[in-house]
């Protein structure tokens, strides 16, 4: 495994300062800077103006934002219980689609709940708080290495890959989720091309997966997101990888459902139509476990509306959309499980028929959900 | 039909001066920069650099360009077919994929050498070549006209269509091409929406298409490249509506492979794809059968491949690819026939299978190519 790539820290907790420190997203490739606050509304801002982005992270900085509003509480076990509820509500609901945030400040609300449950005084609380925020992200990276050791057999020698967003170390910690077995078949000596989509109206694709996988050595190349279907028959692209923000996995027929960053849902309707022109592009997504949902419904299931802003110029500077002109800026998009030809998760790897194969994954132990 | 769109003259032969003059395309919407020059290396560096642009406009610039060859030679018929022959092989090289260019520039050619065969006199060569070239540019108008007239029964009430990049006025001149059904259906009273695609690298669609049909008063909003697949499904699209650089049109299976600005592959696999999943969306191509290639297959078509600072930044302004990663950009992309829904050309709508319809199309009176 590559040095440069394992030695970026997303998002930590800084014990001297009781405070989080995460690495802007919105200032890469361009400056690396890293931010610190012990303030909620600061990290809300962050989380919403994609500072702190991708769904494992958000997972993290849901964890970490309620185990610091748990240790900015005074101290007082039900002080700090209300403050987990209403502040942890504010939390949660930044950012409408991801599930992770939400099951982070979840987590931490169980943590604290069994604390002062088991009669542990504030103090106590709140460090049980902050020990079970950092456990998250460890399993987090350990789950990035599981997801890449299972997935890295579906790539080959010889394969052209493309990546849509960034679901790298920057979203989710370790070596990413649709980054990792990327980078594990990489460091286990296949040689492969990874096309890497621009993934507009923010680049990540271009700004985030380019700079981390170029770090790892590994070769890519940036296109726009129009390029995708002619090059994927040009090349005859093997898979996609894609991350999730959301997959939806109960036992019905839903089952499978993946929201990711939109244009996910496009290149799956293009593998399809490209696997029936003989071009057998596969649609992957790769996971931990705490991206699936065994809840909702798709009709559930609301896609974020973001600012008009965004797609009306670019970073704000260039504004490309004539005066008078409207615009839609849907954030993400809903590929059915039919689309869908693997789930990589750390748990191993879950095939078509869904409704079947996530339920026996989330059975397995280690299993971050559990099936109601 | 609305004024402002049609006041929109993309180029146009000064007779004062006996120079070009043209919007230039690249400023859109920024700034309406009329260029004029009677220089043929500024003339290909405008068609090189994207001011004047567009299959259709590029054979009107053809067609004028070799006009000025003429009109800048000695008084001389021999020298003037000699620089017809040497400086207008180099303007129809200008740019490698659309045909229209080249068919500009030889039938500036044709004319000039039946203009000597007739013996008129250099200065009545001359005159012949600008009368031919303004012949073409009328042609042209006419031509994007009957389009719409032949295409607007396609749209219907309450459809949502999508456009890549431009083939609008600023491209096509007159109504535009796959922008004259939507006019004229809009000029009938027909009420819909157009979802205008971003069109990256240069945001084409973003920047003239939404200018001229917001112009109209048309109802438009502008979407990012990867937000197609999601909203084509989520607003039940009715049709795409896609120009044209090159349609072949020989009697064999390949014709009706549509060649057209990059991206425009893909949305034709997600239109299959989601008319798989149950939501309706056509492939509809317009342009003039000055478009169609009757002679080449696709093994001969040399697909543009544009410099990479293009993609790296955004107008050379913001570098979103990080140092030292490479890019990928190819300008066009190829649509097989099997893909493509309807054809819209002035003398009629052709559909599958094109091998038959395309050859009756071109066997028409008034047909601006003929099968050989």
């Amino acid at each position: 495994m590559n040095d440069a790539a394992t030695k970026v820290i997303p998002i930590r907790w800084e014990d001297e300062n009781s405070e989080i420190v995460w690495l802007d997203n919105s200032k890469i490739p361009w400056k690396e800077v890293l931010v610190s606050s012990k303030d909620l509304e600061r990290l809300i801002k962050a989380i919403q103006g994609l500072e702190i982005r991708g769904a494992p992270i958000l997972g993290e900085a849901g964890a970490y934002g309620a185990a610091m509003i748990a240790n900015n509480s005074p101290n007082s076990n039900s002080e700090i219980i209300k403050n987990m509820a209403q502040q942890g509500a504010a939390l949660a609901a930044a950012r409408p689609t991801a599930v992770n945030l939400s099951w982070g400040v979840k987590k931490i609300q169980d943590a604290v709940n069994i604390a002062v449950d088991n009669g542990l005084n504030p103090s106590e609380v709140k460090a049980a708080a902050i020990e079970a925020a950092k456990k998250i992200q460890e399993e987090n990276i350990r789950a990035t290495e599981k997801i890449g050791r299972h997935g890295m057999g579906l790539i080959h020698d010889g394969d052209v890959l493309l990546t849509v967003c960034n679901a790298g170390t920057l979203a989710c910690d370790g070596i990413g989720t649709s980054t990792a077995p990327i980078r594990m078949a990489w460091a286990a000596g296949k040689e492969f091309e990874v096309l890497v989509t621009y993934t507009a109206p923010l680049y990540q694709g271009a700004r985030l997966t380019a700079w981390e996988l170029h770090k790892d050595g590994i070769p890519v190349r940036v296109i726009t997101d129009n390029m995708a279907g002619h090059l994927m028959r040009e090349k005859r692209a093997a898979a996609i990888w894609a991350g999730a923000d959301r997959i939806l996995g109960n036992r019905g027929a839903e089952s499978g459902t993946v929201y990711n960053k939109i244009g996910t849902f496009g290149l799956a309707l293009m593998a399809k139509a490209l696997r029936e022109e003989g071009i057998n592009v596969q649609m992957n997504v790769a996971a931990p476990t705490s991206t699936i949902d065994p809840h909702t419904k798709t009709s559930d299931v609301k896609i974020e509306q973001r600012k008009p802003g965004e797609v009306e110029s670019l970073f704000g500077a260039i504004k490309i959309v004539p005066d008078g002109v409207g615009v839609l800026n849907p954030a993400f998009d809903m590929t059915p499980p039919h689309l869908v030809s693997a789930i990589v998760t750390e748990l191993g790897i879950a095939m078509q028929p869904y409704n079947i194969t996530i339920p026996e994954l989330l059975s397995k132990e280690g299993s971050m959900v559990k099936l109601p």
